[in-house]
C-alpha cells in the first residue's frame, strides 16, 4: 500500500509500504477513505518530537472500512464504516475505566499516553491502518453521515468540546471567549453552544479568521491587535470578565491574555499545546477563585458528538476547506503547512 | 387602586381596593406594567386551595416599575423596571443561601414555602403590588426587553427549566420527550435546548398544540392517542428510551408514560401539580437505575435566562397568544380557563 | 470439581460437576478461595426468578486465583489473586464506557442486565468458576488483604456505597438515615462515612441489629416497631426531616417510610428489590423538590472501595458472623436462610 | 471600649475607642467573646496592604453575642451568641446569590471583594464590633459549642475546606497530599476526611508540625527538607501522583513542587496568598489533564461545618495551642508572630 512517512527531521515520502497485519486479538484493520493532516504532524516533521522514530506512518486522524478483525473482537465486524479515535484506549486500566483516555495505562507505545496513532505506532495517513483495541478505540458511522463529517470527530471536535467546554466548565447562560479562531478554537465555538451561552466572543489577530468564526457560532469577535481588544472584550460582559476564557493557540502571551479577561468565580481551559513554561500571576489571582485546567483529549465524548453530529445539531460545515486525493498527500501537506495563505482551515484527503 | 380579587370559590370580582404600602424595610412596591394568569389561579377559583382566604388579590406572575423602596433597600431604586418572581425568597435562611428559595423558612405567608404571591399575601393581577424580600426576589430588566419577554421570566421558563431540564439532568447529545405541550411543557421543550439535546420530543393529544412545539425547538412530535405512541417514541432513540422524560401534565396516567419510556441510567422529572398518588411500578423499576424529581420553581435561575432572552438566545416569541389591558381582566379569565377554545398559551394584561 | 447447583424450585445440591473451561479470549478462569450467599440465591431457589434454568450453579460473589487466561487478557495472569464483581461487564458498550455495567448491552445472558452469575450463566459457589470480560470484571487483590475483606467488595460495599449513598448523592454535614439494618442497610451506613455526614441514624425493627448498627458507623438508632418514630428521627434533624433517606429492604411500607421522613430537597435512595408497585404520593411529594432514585449495583465503585479497605479506612470488620468449609456449603445455606435465628449476616464459605 | 488599632507600618496599640453603632437596618452589633489572629494582620501590619488605614481596628474572626439589631433584621435576636464569617455578604447581588460571598459586589469596602472587617472596616479584636448585612455573614451557635470552636469556623475550616479540599475535588479514595502543615493547611488535612480520601499526606519542612498533622487525621507525613522527597510522596501513591494536592503555604516553590507530584487527570488546589507571579510548566503540564485552582474563602459552608463541630465529627481540638484575655492582645501578637518559637498554631483571646 502507499503511505506517508516520515524520514527524519524535514523529510517525508508517500511511497510503498508493507499492508499492516492483526497483531493482537483486540485489533481490527481498516481501509481508509479519508484523513487529514493536524499541526502535530508538522510539528514531528520538524522533528519538534525526537521520540518520534524515522518509518514511522504518520497521522492520527481519518474514517474507514474494516477489513479485518482479531478474534477477540465481538462487536465490529468487516464492513462497517468507522471514525479511529486518536486517541487508543484499552478500555480496562484505571485511567480508562473512569474515562481518562488520553493516560490508558496500556498502550502499545508511551506508556501512560493514549495517543500512539502516527506518534508511537503507524497512523491514519495510509490507504490501511491497524488499529489496536479497536473496540475502545473507533465508533460505527450512522448510516446518511459523510467521511467529511466523521473524519471532525477524530481529533478537533472532541479536543474543542472536552478540553475546551467542558474543563472549562461552560453553563447556560455565560459568556464564553476562545482566544485562537484555528480549527481547535472554532471546534470550541461550534460545541461551546451546547451549553446554552449567553455570548461565544472569538478572538483573533486575522479578521478573515474573526468574519469566520461568526459563521460558526460566535456572537462577536475581537481582535486581539487593538490596543483596546481587553476593553472590547469587556464591554461585551457585565464589566468583570467573561465567565470562561478558552485559550486555543498554544502561546505564553495567549493564555496570559485568557487570566486576564476571566471573572472573578471563572474559568481558563488551556487547549494549546505549549514549548515553554509560562508565567501565572498567583499574586494576583490567588484572590480571584478561578480554576486553570489543561489536557489531552481524551475522545470519550465522541459517541455523544457523532449523534449531534448525525442529527445535524451541530455547525460543523465550514472546517473542510481543501479537498485532495490520496496521492495528493504531499500538496495536501503543502497547503495545510501555509494554511494562512490558503486560508485554509482542515484539509480532506479521500 | 384596581385588582382582580378572590371572593370565595366561583367568585372573583375586578374591582377598587386600597393602594399597597411598603410594611417591612426590605420591601418595595410597583406599578404593574404587564401581568397574566397561571393555571394555579383557576385552582384557587374553584376553592381547590381552602387555604387561601377571600379578599386576597390573586396573580403571581409579571412586571412592572418600582414606584416605593423600603429603608435596608440599596440595590433597587424607584424607576426600576422589575420582573417579579413567583417565589419570595428571604435571601438568609438555609434553604434560600443554597438557592432552595421555593422552600424559604421566613416567608410571610405558609411556613417553608416561598410561593406567597396571589396565595398567602396580595398577588400582582393589580395596579400595584407591594413585594416582600425584594432585593432577593426581583430582578433588573435590561433596556430593550419587552414586557411580554419579561412576564415569562416570572414563573413558566424557570420553573420548565430548573423542574425539568435540570432536575431531569439534560446533558448534551441526550434524547428528551417532554410530556404534555402547554405553557410550562414548551417552556421546558424551549430551555431543553441549553444543554444541547440530540433530538426534543413533544407528545400530546391535540395535533395543534404538537405543530405549535416545533416552533418552540421541538425536533419530533408524538401523538399519545396514537395506539403506538410508545413505539413512536423508541423508534426515535436507539430503542431503549429516552434519556430524559419530563411529564408537564399532573396525571398519573402521563407519570406512568414517563416512567415507561426512560431508558436503564435515565431520569424522569415531574413538572406536573398532581391531585392524587400515583402507582410507582418499583417491581419493574428498581432494576432501571433511573432517578425521579419534582419540585416547585426555585426561580434561581430566572437572572441566568434573563440574559439569554436579552441576548435573543431562547425561543420565546410564541409564547402570549392573546392580549388585553388590565380592565379586560374577566375577559382575560374567560379565555385562560377556555384555553383548547381559543388556542391559548400565555395572555398578556398590560 | 464440587459445585452448589439449583436443581429446580426449592432443591439444590453440592454435587460434582465438569471444571469449567475457557470459552472467549477475553475469559479467565479462576479457583475459588472463598464464597458467600446473597438473598437473590433465596429468591432463585424458591422459584422468584423462573428465567433460572435447572442445572444452574448459583453465587455471585467471591475471591479466588487464576489459574488460566484467555488470548486476548494481557493485564492479568495466572496466579492472581482476585476479587469477583457480581456484574460482568464487556467494557466496551455504550452503557460500560458511560459506567453503567449494571445494563452491559453485550453480556452472555439477559441483554443489557450485567448480573449474569448465578443466574444466566455459572457462578461462584462452586471450586471454580469461569469469568467473561475477566479484564473488566475482576480486581486483582493487594498482599495483606484477606479473602473475607475481598469478598464484601463483590457486591454489598458497592451496592450500599453506589445505589444507596451515591445515589442519594450524601454531602459532608448531611443527616442521613437508612432503613434496614441488614447486610446491605449497614454497607450504606459504614460507606456513608465516606461524604462527612453529621449523623447517620440507622433504623430496624430488631434491637439487636440496632445496637450492632453503631458499631458500623451509626450515630443514632430508631426502632421502626416504636409508634413515634417518625418524630424520633425528625427530632435528630431540625425538624424538617434527613437530607437523605435510604431504603434497603425492598417493601412498600419501607419506601412509603423514606418519603415521608425526607426534607425538602432531600433525595430517597431505594436500595431494595421490590416484588410489587408502591404508592408514591406525589400530591404530597410534588412540591418538596425531592429525587427518588433506584437501581442495581454497577460496581465501578469496587476499585475505589478497594483501596480504602486495603488502607483500613472503612469499619467492614463485623460482617462476617459465620464461617464454613466448601464441603459445609448446605450448612451454610440453612445458616444464612435463618438469619435472625442465628443472628446472621455474612456467611464466609472457603 | 478596648481595641486593637493598626497605627501605620510596624505600630500597633491596644487602646480605647469609640463603641460602634447601628449605620445600615441590616446592621448588627457584637460583644466579642474570643477572637484570634491570622497571618494577614501580620502583613497588614508590615504595611504590605498600604490599602489599610492608619486607625484600622484590626481582625476578622472570632465569636460574641449580639448587643443591638438594626431595623430589618429579623432572624436575629438580641442575646444571641454567633459565629462571625470573615467575609461579610450582601446575600442579594448576584455572586452572593451564587454562593461566591468573596466577591460580594455590595460591601461596604473594596468593591468586589466580600473580605472586609479588618481591612476596610474595623473588626474582631475588639470589645465590641458592627456586623454590615448581619443576617448574611453571622452564624448562630448551637448550645454546648465552645468559643475556641465557634473561633475556628470564621475562617480557617471553612479555608482549608473550600478552597483546599473542594476546589481540589477530594473524592472517595483519592490520595491528598497538603503542602505546609500551619493552621491552613491543618484546615485542610482535618476537612479532606469529609470526603473519604485513602491517605493524607502532610508535607512540611518542620517535624514538629508533621508529628501534630497525625492528629489531625493524616496518615502519613513526608519532610521537604529530605533530598528524596518527591520520590517519598510517590511511594505512598500507586507511582503516577496523589490525585489532589493542596498548596497551603504561600511560595513559588511551594507551588511547583504541587504540580510535581500530582497525578495525570489530578488537581492542584492553591490556598496560599502569593506575592509575587508563579512560573507554570505548560510545557510539561498541558498534556496532563490537571486542573489548578485558587481563590478567597466564601464560607458558604461556615453553616454545614457548625453542624459537623456541633456534633463532633471532626478533629478540632488540638488548634488553639494558645490563650489569651483581651487585655493580653500585645502579648497574643507577640507569640503568633514567632509562631515556630512558640510551637504556636492558633491564639485564643477571650
Amino acid at each position: 500500500m502507499k503511505a506517508l512517512v516520515y524520514q527524519g527531521p524535514g523529510t517525508k515520502s508517500w511511497m510503498e509500504v508493507p499492508n499492516p497485519v492483526i497483531k493482537q486479538p483486540t485489533d481490527v484493520v481498516v481501509k481508509m477513505m479519508a484523513t487529514t493532516i493536524c499541526g502535530t504532524d508538522l510539528h514531528i516533521l520538524a522533528g519538534d518530537l525526537p521520540e518520534v522514530e524515522a518509518g514511522r506512518i504518520l497521522g492520527h486522524e481519518g474514517v474507514g472500512v474494516i477489513t479485518e478483525v482479531g478474534s477477540a473482537v465481538t462487536q465490529l465486524k468487516v464492513g462497517d464504516r468507522v471514525i479511529l479515535s486518536c486517541v487508543s484506549s484499552c478500555g480496562r486500566c484505571a485511567n480508562c475505566r473512569t474515562g481518562l483516555y488520553s493516560h490508558c495505562l496500556d498502550p502499545e507505545g508511551t506508556p501512560g499516553i493514549g495517543w500512539i496513532f502516527g506518534y508511537m505506532i503507524d497512523g491514519t495517513q495510509a490507504e490501511y491502518v491497524r488499529v489496536p483495541f479497536a473496540e475502545n478505540s473507533v465508533y460505527v458511522m450512522p448510516k446518511g453521515m459523510s467521511d467529511r463529517e466523521g473524519m471532525l470527530l477524530s481529533d478537533i471536535l472532541p479536543t474543542g468540546f472536552e478540553i475546551g467546554v467542558q474543563y472549562g466548565r461552560v453553563q447556560p447562560g455565560d459568556v464564553v471567549a476562545v482566544i485562537g479562531a484555528g480549527p481547535v478554537g472554532l471546534s470550541a465555538v461550534v460545541t461551546s453552544r451546547l451549553y446554552g451561552p449567553s455570548r461565544v466572543i472569538s478572538i483573533d489577530l486575522d479578521e478573515g479568521r474573526l468574519k469566520r468564526a461568526m459563521s460558526f457560532g460566535a456572537t462577536d469577535t475581537v481582535n486581539s491587535g487593538d490596543a483596546d481588544w481587553m476593553q472590547q472584550v469587556l464591554a461585551l460582559t457585565d464589566g468583570a470578565g467573561v465567565d470562561v476564557a478558552i485559550e486555543a493557540v498554544g502561546q505564553a502571551q495567549t493564555f496570559t491574555m485568557a487570566t486576564q479577561i476571566v471573572r472573578p468565580g471563572g474559568s481558563v481551559a488551556n487547549i494549546g499545546v505549549h514549548g515553554n513554561p509560562v508565567e501565572l500571576a498567583l499574586n494576583e489571582l490567588w484572590i480571584k477563585n478561578i480554576d486553570v485546567s489543561m489536557g489531552l483529549v481524551n475522545t470519550n465524548t465522541l459517541g455523544m458528538l457523532l449523534k449531534l453530529v448525525a442529527e445535524h445539531q451541530l455547525l460543523v460545515d465550514g472546517f473542510v476547506t481543501h479537498e485532495f486525493a490520496f496521492d495528493q498527500m504531499i500538496e495536501a501537506y503543502d497547503t495545510f503547512a501555509h494554511a494562512s495563505l490558503h486560508d485554509a482551515l482542515k484539509v480532506l484527503i479521500s
